[in-house]
């Protein structure tokens, strides 16, 4: 396509997306502003990355529109708008070709339960096996090896990557993504101690229900509900081999990095961010926008909404980075101490 | 079933099941006490909960003998027991619907190797894939997309849930349940670093051994021994996302929580509790009834049964708590420290 | 085969392989010095199990050229070799029994899609997918349920284990081996904010490529780049549940163990060894040969080659551990402070 033909294709997103430089240059690919080759399009959206604009073969660069760029080299053109990573993002969309993950309609070696209903547009990969009275919304994408336990729900436009499983009466909305391997409403880990020291399983009833728009990772495992539901709310993203127990509640547009843990009947807030192995024991709550750094160990609520947490047990941020200072800072406190203790003995000397 | 039905099924399970208010209600279903509704029944074993009696509409509540119930609503009935928590396991185990994860009989997509032996009824789902000279015991159910290599064994009654893959070799016990996506059996992590720097595979010839009435959840992974067995005994647990490293032997009744990971050839003791992420560094060996809080790090072997540890390196909770405190207390040092300083510089100037 | 046999064998790999004792016994299995029995060979490269020397029923153990075994039963042959330990890997490699996970061919319920192309030797187990243009190299295994999405690439003597997926575009080296369960080239975790709290997903449209003689263990997940590659280098070793964010490069014969999380963007050297539980912020740098102890969390880049990491913020080895040291102290150091003051005050008192 033409660089016009990505001004006006940002022009659906941006007021003002402004052209400097050749209209007519055909634009084939996006690519790193470090690698970008003739033909290609890439975009600067922060300043480490600025030194690129003199130096770079990119055709196409997308930038703020504060940014100048009248000393630059005659092989680039400029496209300014007032958010040049999201306009990027925009690009990657309409560059990105569509993955081929099961062909439309039902592939014959897939097993379907008897009572489930599908919307229109339906795929439904090689293997796949969808249990009893589950239901399949519009166009949406069960890849082969995918299974589904009975009573599941899946919402128009969802995709299931391969050997996704769903367990029985898993409730998923609208365009949803989960990758492979992630396991939805597996027993949560609950068990009775008897008095010999042995356990007594106890039934986990719940289900899992998950929002619209939400992602999930590759790997992760999602437990139901002892009673009631495990909920992953509207918007949230659960990156890979992130485990969530039995009767969490995960906020709107909150999302969770890589291999955190979230023990039973923890609640998060909205727009919260969970760093990557992050560990919260059971039963506390966090309020919504709160940050947590990763490998923090959450051990208490926190009702304060939009601090940041960090460390073990984890304390708001600035606590924690001035109790780290002092933790840097105790070799000077021990020589201090020696110090003091050498006058003092002199004093008592005299 | 009526009030009667829950008091003379609670019966079997213990001496004394005391009702106050009408056995002749119908209930139809479990509930957290806070929603529960008419026609469920629900709990209190917690000092934390007994808030809700007064105020729950649930029709029947059980409750510790000691529980005095007199001035409550004449909307909700009681049943007195000596441990309600353990009495409300066992009636959820009464209301649970059986999940239905393959029908008796094996699937016609199943996939059976040679010498394949099975017990009596025993279902196997669509697309299962069983090696060669495999032997499932009686009522064991294999769900669809289980792959078993050679020479696996399955005990009676067991279930492994949709795509659990078992290498070859593995030996499962009686009553184990596996949760989706958890692999038995893969390689031990093992590799002779050669001169040049790069590694040459060591074989990892052993196996697994899971004992009976184990269950496993989800995506966990338990690899086989170099030589000999690792080892899973009789009634742990393990959860989610939890590592066992080759040659480890896990005690009976322990109860290991999600993402923690065990490396090579430690052995811990028997119901021993391991904290969620909580990590073991290899070879070494934890007594019975040793408790590890989650996130700690296990950097030695503890021999005393029975006892608490907790941070990195992890020590025995009471030194942890106590260098914990000292921690948090690092302010008040540091500014004693200051004050002594300047005390005495009063003391040097005088 | 006979103690002659075997120290053939060894002479393929040794300039010398010096015999002590029979050169006719028979040995049918390798074991373990401790549980050695009769007709098993063992081996002791590390001093902690001399002492099993003189009493194990082992009939062959390999020891180094400088130990003197006069002095042992007539029950004991003895190879000498200048590095028992490879040695023993080596025939641990003799000894071993090949897996089956797929006959030779094409299971007739594989799914092939269009343009496949296959070296000699290929097999593909029951109810594998494989998807439009994928290259599947001389003698590599495709197990059972392994699916790979379109245009995947995996070299000769590969061997996928059951239930690995690889999304579209995935490169795979030569002599691989991935265990069961692992997820390569999901969708990197990327996501733009909006001015509302929800977020637009990143087309993730990059690959992951996997080099030579890679292990990768069971239930890891590789995330393809957002653009470009995720690069696995020759030889690396990555364990199970390892997380790998989206354009990482993982260099040459480094190890990471099991649960490690490296998050986007961050470059591993050659020859480093990363802990289990490690952790790793986005976008930072290790120089080669850098070692990151077991949970240390990496906030920053390390340019210096071979130096060992640990804690958190991960710092070099002899700082870390002085400091640890200092905090253990610090009891020593409040009592230290106490002792001051009382003395001070007595200094003021006069």
């Amino acid at each position: 396509m033409t660089i016009k033909d990505i001004q006006n294709y940002l022009g659906q997103f941006f007021d003002s997306v402004e052209l400097q430089g050749s209209a007519e240059w055909l634009i084939s690919a996006p690519a790193k502003i470090e690698t970008a080759q003739k033909g290609e399009v890439s975009f600067v959206a922060n300043e480490k990355y600025a030194k690129y604009l003199s130096t770079t073969e990119a055709s196409l660069v997308i930038v703020h529109h504060s940014v100048s760029v009248d000393e630059f080299s005659h092989t680039t053109s400029f496209l300014k708008v007032s958010d040049p990573y999201t306009a990027f993002v925009f690009l990657l969309q309409k560059f990105a070709t569509p993955r081929m993950i099961a062909a439309k309609g039902i592939a014959p070696t897939a097993v379907i339960g008897e009572g489930v209903t599908m919307g229109e547009g339906v795929s439904i990969g090689a293997y796949a096996v969808i249990g009893d009275r589950c239901s399949i919304g519009s166009n949406a994408v069960i890849a082969p090896h995918v299974v589904l336990l009975h009573d599941v729900s899946v919402g128009d436009d969802t995709v299931l990557f391969p050997s996704v499983t769903c367990y029985d009466g898993t409730v998923i909305g609208k365009r949803v993504v989960i990758h492979s391997g992630s396991v939805i409403g597996a027993d949560g880990f609950g068990f009775a101690p008897q008095k010999d020291g042995s356990y007594v399983k106890i039934p986990q009833m719940g289900i899992v229900e998950i929002g619209d728009d939400v992602e999930i990772g590759a790997n992760a495992t999602l437990d139901r509900a002892t009673m009631g539901s495990t909920v992953i709310a509207r918007g949230a993203k659960i990156d890979n081999l992130v485990q969530i127990a039995h009767n969490c509640r995960i906020g709107e547009d909150t999302v969770i990095a890589a291999q955190a843990g979230i023990s039973g009947s923890v609640t998060i807030g909205r727009q919260c961010i969970v760093g990557g192995q992050a560990g919260f024991a059971g039963h506390l709550e966090l309020a919504d926008g709160i940050k947590v750094a990763a490998q923090a160990g959450i051990s208490k609520s926190f009702y304060e909404p939009g601090i940041s947490l960090r460390g073990y047990p984890a304390q708001p941020m600035r606590d924690q980075l001035k109790h780290e200072a002092m933790l840097r800072n105790l070799g000077a406190m021990k020589a201090k101490l020696d110090r003091l203790e050498t006058e003092l003995q002199a004093l008592k000397v005299k």
